[in-house]
């Protein structure tokens, strides 16, 4: 936070991950890191459902609410509800017979940011 | 953009995209066309390509400046950068022998905004 705009020789890495990529590249390690993250996004139904359980009153869905707005099996809902956690978008807690999912609000806020154009940069460099 | 916050019945789509999805839930459309932005974004060179391109002095950077930075051949930085390119992250023209590369700060902005955690909706809800 403390690095200055500009561009930087080696790009920022885990350490000052994540300016917003107008300021500063992006180094070899936060690029790997952030691309897995961005996979998880590249599936509607993975999107869909970050969103239901991100929009969803509490801050939490339980599966059982993420199930209706899909015309796939719930093991296939279970499957994209596994790839984002391990992308440390979701957490999620089993409370009785059902599992709980919420957002991990910083995993979203690092890539808004990172993705951020700031007023400043919008074209006035060009 | 003169919806309120709160959950729709049938979530946002290209009209209204994009919302915090914290705030809305997505629909199928919006969904189907952000998820191919992400997956552009998915790959650990295309996103260290990105950012290079963004953070580039002047706003736009010649491929010749592209290749250095990386241990891959010229015709797979040039498909990295047709992804690119074919996902509405960036806009390309030939100029005499070479490329230039600029980002599209409107696609940016747009993804950014999806991911955005408003301050009053961190844990607010919760």
């Amino acid at each position: 936070m403390s690095k200055q705009a500009g561009l930087s020789v080696r790009g920022q890495d885990d350490a000052a991950c994540c300016a917003p990529m107008v300021r500063e590249p992006l180094g070899e390690e936060a690029a790997a890191e952030l691309s897995r993250m961005f996979k998880a996004l590249s599936d509607p139904i993975r999107l869909r459902l970050l969103s239901l359980i991100a929009s969803h009153e509490g801050g939490e869905a339980c599966v059982c609410d993420l199930i209706g707005p899909f015309d796939v099996s719930q093991p296939t809902i279970s499957h994209h509800l596994k790839v984002l956690r391990e992308a440390g978008l979701v957490g999620s807690e089993r409370r009785g017979t059902w599992v709980y999912y919420w957002v991990l609000p910083e995993a979203l806020a690092k890539l808004s940011a990172l993705l951020e154009i700031p007023a400043t940069a919008a074209k006035a460099s060009a």
